[in-house]
C-alpha cells in the first residue's frame, strides 16, 4: 500500500503542490485515512519533467521529515510530476524499490499489490522482454509491472499496455490459485499526458481521485499566491484527497482509466486484455 | 514525542520482548495510540547490559521495518535493555539524537519535550559540565538532560540529579517565559537498577506504566517458550502498554518515579529541585 | 571488487580481529593495497555463527566509520564468521546486494565479478531452482552465484556445487561472447566448516591467503589479551592480507579450494563443471 | 580533511563540472591525490543559487555512486554553486556535520581543521551570538566556524570576519596549549560574490587553486558542448586540482585570500584578527 499524486498543469514549483494543502500527500505519508495501512514510511521518490527532461529523485527515509525533498521540491519547477509515499507490502525497503520507475523518458507509479508475488514472480518475470530485463533493479512488484507494461507497448498504447499488463498478471495469479490476482491504481506519463488506471480483480480498487476545475485547485491552495498560475487545463490526480474541502474531489469509478492531456481529458472503462 | 520500553529480569533475547506481543514497542513506532503523535519513526535505537558491558544500536530508519534489529534482538541476550522509538519535536532525524545516550556504563532515554528548546537550550547547556560538553554530539533536548543530570551526579544519585535536572530546565524556561518547561518520562539504569520517571510542569505528564508480577508478564506473552524464564523479579516498565490486556499494566501515578532493583522495587514522589 | 575476511576457531568477540591488526579488513574498507579498486566502501555486512545460529548484519554505509558495526563487533562473540567490505561493479548500493547472503544457514560472499553481467543475468537466473528464486531480493551477481550453488547442492557438498556454478557460469558467457566470464574467490560456510575458493577464467584470480599456525595469528595481534585464545586450529582465510608481516600468509594457488574445518584442513584443486 | 570546488560564472548545469573533467570532486571523494586522506567518503553537499535562492543538497554516503546527486545535477543550473566532499576528523556522519552550512542566502564551506576540537569547543561557541546559537545543529568544527563568521560580521564583510573568526580560534587555542590551532581553506558566498580563503596557523596550509582564463576552463572541458557558455568572467576555485593540464590552475598564496566577482578579481593577503 501506499499513496501518490500526480500533477499536469503550468509549471508550478513542486513544493507548492506537495506540502501546500492541509492533508498533503507528504502529512498523508505520516498518517493517510483511506490507505489499508495509515503510514507510508518506508521511502518514497518523485519524478518529473523539466527542461532537461525526466528527473528522479528517491529516498528510503520517510518523507515527513526529509529535508533533501523539502529543499529540491522548493527549487524544481515543472509542468508534470508524480510524487510516492511507499508502504511495502513485504519487499525490501531500498531506493530501488522506491516509485516512479523511469524509463526512457516514462515514469510509472503504483498503489496496490500483486497478490501470492513469491508465488507469481518467476513468471511475470520471464515474460519481460529480456532486452529489458538487465534493468529490473529492485525486488518490487510495481517495477515488474513497470517492464511488463513496456514490453507490452507502453510507449505506443498505453492503456492496451496496461490491459496487456494486468490480464498477465490475472492469467499468472489464477494459474497458482490466486483468487484475486490484482489490486491498485496505476500513474503513467510520457511527460505529455497523463494516463491513470483504477482497476482490482476483485471490483473493489483503491481510492483515485482527479480534480477538474480551476475552482477546485484554487480552493485547496487558497493562501499561496504562486498558485494562482493554475488554469483551467490543471489538473491533481490522487490516490486520496487532499484536504478536506467537499466538491472538490471526483472519484474515477472502479475500472477505469483517465487521460489527462491538452484539450479535452478522457476517461474511459478498463478491462484487462488476457 | 517518543515510546519506549525498559526490561530488568532474566535474561532473555531482545526480539522475544520488543517484537513478541500484539501492540509491541516495534509496532508503536507504527502506530502508537497513547503518544501526541501516532507514528514514531523518526529513528530508534536500543541499549543493552551484557556480558561486555553496555551495547547501543541506533539507526534513523523506522523501527518497523529494520532487519538489523530484528537480527540483532535475535541474537544478544540481557537481562536489562531499553528500546526507544522516536517522533522528533523538530531537531534533526540523526543517530547522535537517538535514544538512549550512554556514558560511562549508564544509559538514559526520555519521551516528551523540553519546551521551547530554543530559547532555553543555551542556558542549559552552558550548565554543563565543561569536562562532559565536549562529548554532546547532537542537537536535541533529551541528551542535553541527560548529561545535565551527569553534571548533578546522576552516577551517585539519580533521583536528585533528575530532580536538579528538571529543576534547571523549569528555572531557566520560567526565566524566558515558558509556562511549562518540562514534559515527560525518563528511564535511566546502571545495568544493575532501573529508575523511571513521571513528570511535567503543568502536571499532566506522558503516561507510565509498569508489571508488577510474574502472572503479568505470562499473560502478555503466552505463546512464547522462550519467556518461560520468566521470574517475579521481572519486570517491564514502558511508556504506553504493550497489548490490550486488563489487568496487567499499573500506572506509575503524577510526578512519581520508580526504582526497579533486586529485592524490593520502589516508588517515590517526584519533586523538581530549583 | 570487494574484500573479506573469514574467522575460524575459539570463540572470540568480532572485534578483536576485525579492527584489531594493522590493515585490518576496516581499513583495506578506506584503502586496499591489492584490490582492484582501494576503496571498498560501497556498503558492508557481516555473518556469524552463535548460540542463536547464523546472524547477519549489513549496512550501506561505508564499514570505516560506522558506529554501530564497531558497537555488535564488540558485543558478539563467534567461532566463525565472515566480514565483506564492498566495492560494486555497477550494480546497486543497497543492503540486498551486500554480502554475506544467507539461508537456511549457510552464508556466503564473494569477491570478483561475473563480466557481462546485464547480458548473462537472464539465462543465470533462469536456472535458479523456481522454488528459490523468490528469494533473491537484490540485483548483484554474487546473490546469484549463491542462489546457483544453493541449486546445485551448496548443502550437501559446496566444492561440488562451485563447480557446477562456476561452470554454468562459463557456458552462459562463452554463449554471450564474453571471453573471461568468471572472476574471483568464494568463501561460504555452514557453521562447522569453511569453503574457500580462488579461480577465474582467465587463470588470474583474485588473492586469496589463510594462515596455518598458531604463531601467525599471534603475530598478527600481538598485544590483544582476548587473542591468547587462538589455538592450533584457528585460521583466518582473507582476500588480501592484513598486516604487513613476513611468513604470516599463505597464498591459495590459482585455481583451488581450501577446506577449514575440526582436525586436518584440506586443499584441493579446483575446476569448473561444465 | 575534506575536498571542495566552487563555481562562479554563467549559469550551467552542475552535472558538467561536478562529474565532467578527469579528476573531478566526484572522483575525488574516491580517491584525492593531495588530501591529508585519499578518500572522502563520509558524507558530501551542495549548495547553489538560482532562480529560487539558494538550495542545498546533503547527503551521509559516499558521492561517488549517490544516484541523488548524480539526477539533480543534472536537472538544476546555477551561476553560482559549491560542492564539498567529507572526511571526518572524528565527529559523526551526519547531514547536520556535512557543508555547505547555509544561513540567510549565505553559504560556507571549509577543508581542514581546527585542532584539538574537544578543548576548544566550549570556548568557541560561548563565542557565538546567543541569537544564532540554536542554529547550530551538528557538532562538526566547521559549522561552529560558520557561526562565529556570521557572529562578527560575514554579512557585511567577510575577509574581517573571517580574520576574527581565525583570531579567536587561535587566541582560544593558544589558550588551551594547541600549537597550532587552525588548518584549512575556507568558501563563502552571498550569491553574488565568492571568497576563498588559505591559511594556517603553521603557515603550511591545504591546498587551493583557481581557473583565471577562458582558456583553462575549456582545457578542462573540452568534449562537453554545454561548457562552450563558459565566458572570460568564469571561474572555478578548487581545493585540489581537477585534470592533469599544466598551466590550467593557479595557486592561492599561503596566508591570502582572494575575491571572485564581477568584473575584475582580487587576491589579498591573509591575517587572523585578534
Amino acid at each position: 500500500m501506499c499513496r501518490w499524486l500526480a500533477y499536469f498543469g503550468k509549471p508550478v514549483l513542486m513544493d507548492a503542490v506537495l506540502y501546500g494543502p492541509q492533508h498533503s500527500l507528504i502529512e498523508q505519508s505520516l498518517s493517510s485515512r483511506l490507505g489499508a495501512e495509515p503510514t507510508n514510511g518506508d521511502g518514497f521518490g518523485i519524478g518529473w519533467y523539466g527542461r532537461y527532461g525526466a528527473g528522479v529523485f528517491k529516498s528510503i527515509e520517510p518523507a515527513w521529515n526529509d529535508r533533501n525533498l523539502h529543499e529540491l521540491a522548493g527549487h524544481i519547477e515543472s509542468h508534470l510530476f508524480l510524487a510516492h509515499v511507499r508502504a511495502t507490502s513485504g519487499t525490501a525497503v531500498q531506493q530501488t524499490n522506491c516509485h516512479p520507475f523511469r524509463y526512457d523518458g516514462r515514469l510509472f507509479c503504483h498503489n496496490g499489490v500483486v497478490r501470492d508475488w513469491p508465488k507469481v514472480k518467476r513468471d511475470l518475470v520471464l515474460a519481460v522482454d529480456p532486452e529489458l530485463y538487465p534493468l529490473i533493479e529492485g525486488s518490487a512488484d510495481s517495477e515488474v509491472l513497470f517492464y511488463l507494461a513496456l514490453t507490452f507497448g507502453l510507449k505506443e498504447d498505453p492503456p492496451a499496455a496496461v490491459a496487456r499488463t494486468i490480464g498477465l498478471v490475472e492469467q499468472v495469479g489464477r494459474a497458482h490459485d490466486v483468487e484475486f490476482p490484482f489490486q491498485g491504481t496505476i500513474a503513467t506519463t510520457d511527460g505529455e499526458r497523463l494516463w491513470g488506471f483504477r482497476y482490482s480483480s476483485e471490483g473493489k480498487s483503491r481510492s483515485l481521485f482527479y480534480t477538474s476545475s480551476y475552482e477546485s485547485l484554487r480552493a485547496l491552495y487558497p493562501d499561496d499566491p504562486r498558485l494562482e498560475l493554475f488554469d483551467d487545463e490543471t489538473r491533481l490526480v490522487v490516490s486520496e484527497p487532499l484536504g478536506d474541502l467537499p466538491g472538490v474531489w471526483n472519484e474515477v469509478p472502479e475500472a477505469s482509466y483517465g487521460i489527462i492531456q491538452p484539450g479535452q481529458d478522457e476517461l474511459h472503462q478498463f478491462r484487462p486484455e488476457p
